[in-house]
């Protein structure tokens, strides 16, 4: 009988690189993928700043949690999203920087095994200005939270525990910080400009309702669960394609080449939201689309979520 | 920067233990941690066997999948499914044994770490007959599958890969195979007697309907996923809560003691069920509660899966 150690004992401070073979717990059309890269955030976070990230209290002792502010996925040419089956074998390189004393930053490098690769940590560079046009990365900008009212998901406050350690990892250089980003997403209900560069605008912004689904989208902590929003997010697009003639089967096809999701707001079960979806089209390639989508407490207004999804279409074979 | 091996690399054959930290990932209202044992389920088996379940193939060439066909869980009165939350430590220990040329069993037991427990491989006599009461026990009966149709999640057949090295495990006693269990369940769409002893049948059957769920029901293979069904039947259940005047928290609440379910077909996106529930309450105990649950093909009639859910609703405070 052999015992096997947790990857996050066995994880080396700051940076790891692990060989994964593709579950089925790990890929679909859903949202295992961006679930189980989150859970790679926790263990990282956890051995890089000698904190439990599992179990972390405040100086109350209060549960708090290494909460999901923004999640940026960018999809290459081999791994991307919804595009990995069981037994795809894949390279994964993560690390972790320092981004304040309530946050922190973890990058990831999702690769076809065997790819060549440069050396040593995962570089920003490589992550912000020169990816690897094969592989999928992950930018996962996580805050300190704890609830302020028991059982209750509302008014989350920033509050990091004692024992976060953060001081040793290495900062992330300002050129690549997503706060302005996330900021403009949060102020304006996307991450897109006005009128964005190179795209115009398919058809009339359109309104869905979503009920949150006390089933799926809860999380073991009771909080509604970082990658249900991109579950979410997914159900208003098959929505939308719907209404736009496309079937159940080119959207299992779509090719995500981006998606950033900004979480500014959690909710209780019962709670309905609304959700407005704009879509643009690039000038420059009709394959090109981007769904651009702000959920909100539909009886508050309260803005909880944006995403911007980035599909080529191609793989859909939608017109 | 250090290499981490993939727990399937280093299991030992036809057992395993391993530590578990509970990760959002695998916790959940939802079917996370269904989805997670069987994932442990596929390791096991790809160790044991000296087949790459993640990769199998058929003698010509096609895809093969280790499908699941009976899925039991027996929840203890410290691990049980929906009780799981971030941090918890677990000591889980798995063991395939010989089924046939064409499936195998794989039991798992989930305890807390520290828990003292007997030593060396898992018991099936621990498992079928003197369970620890504190543990979490799962009895993952696996049939080897491929399709007949191209595209198609009807009528598949049984087909083993041609390296399925089945001979080497131990064979399960058969006073313990599910066999005729799954198969009565199967005939009559229930895994209850007509009259099951100790109960009595709360209130009329009701009959859901339910669509599957294109962004959330499938798996990598395309296939509706088998930690689906837990979540499909769920939200049955949670129907029926509600109808019977529950909240939302006191499902949330539920403490799952006893769950099967058996898989009887797969279904392509599009397809609308028709779902039957019978409530059953014990004569002895105020708080035990069964839903007896059949899925099926709406169109057709066809029966896709039959559950049976155990529930102690004392910490649920329903009456």
């Amino acid at each position: 009988m052999t015992t096997l150690p947790t990857p996050r004992e066995a994880l080396a401070p700051e940076t790891a690189s692990r060989h994964v073979v593709v579950a089925p717990g790990m890929c679909s059309g859903g949202s295992l993928v961006f679930g189980r890269i989150g859970d790679w955030t926790w263990e990282v976070v956890s051995a890089s700043c000698r904190t439990n990230v599992h179990a972390a209290r405040t100086a109350e002792g209060d549960p708090a949690y290494l909460s999901f502010y923004y999640f940026h996925v960018r999809g290459g040419d081999v791994v991307h999203p919804h595009g990995l089956t069981f037994g795809d074998e894949l390279r994964v390189d993560s690390r972790a920087f320092q981004f304040g004393s309530q946050s922190v930053i973890t990058l990831h490098r999702l690769a076809p095994a065997g790819l060549e690769l440069p050396e040593g940590p995962l570089d920003p560079a490589e992550v912000y200005e020169h990816p690897h046009p094969h592989c999928l990365y992950a930018e996962n900008f996580n805050r300190w939270i704890a609830r302020t009212t028991a059982g209750s998901n509302r008014g989350l406050a920033q509050v990091a525990p004692a024992d976060f350690t953060y001081q040793d990892l290495a900062p992330l250089p300002n050129a690549y910080s997503p706060r302005s980003l996330v900021g403009r997403a949060r102020a304006t209900g996307s991450f897109l400009p006005a009128d964005p560069p190179g795209f115009y605008e398919a058809g009339l912004p359109q309104t869905f309702a979503y009920t949150l689904d006390v089933v799926r989208d809860l999380n073991g902590a009771g909080l509604m669960y970082f990658a249900s929003y991109f579950a979410v997010f997914d159900t208003m697009l098959l929505r939308l394609w719907r209404a736009l003639g496309r079937t159940d089967e080119q959207f299992l096809r779509r090719k995500v080449t981006d998606q950033k999701i900004g979480y500014f707001g959690n909710a209780d079960p019962g709670t309905v939201f609304s959700v407005t979806i704009r879509r643009w089209r690039s000038i420059h390639s009709q394959n090109v689309e981007v769904a651009d989508m702000a959920l909100r407490d539909a009886a508050t207004g309260q803005l909880i979520a944006v995403t911007s999804i980035e599909i080529d279409t191609a793989s859909s074979g939608c017109a």
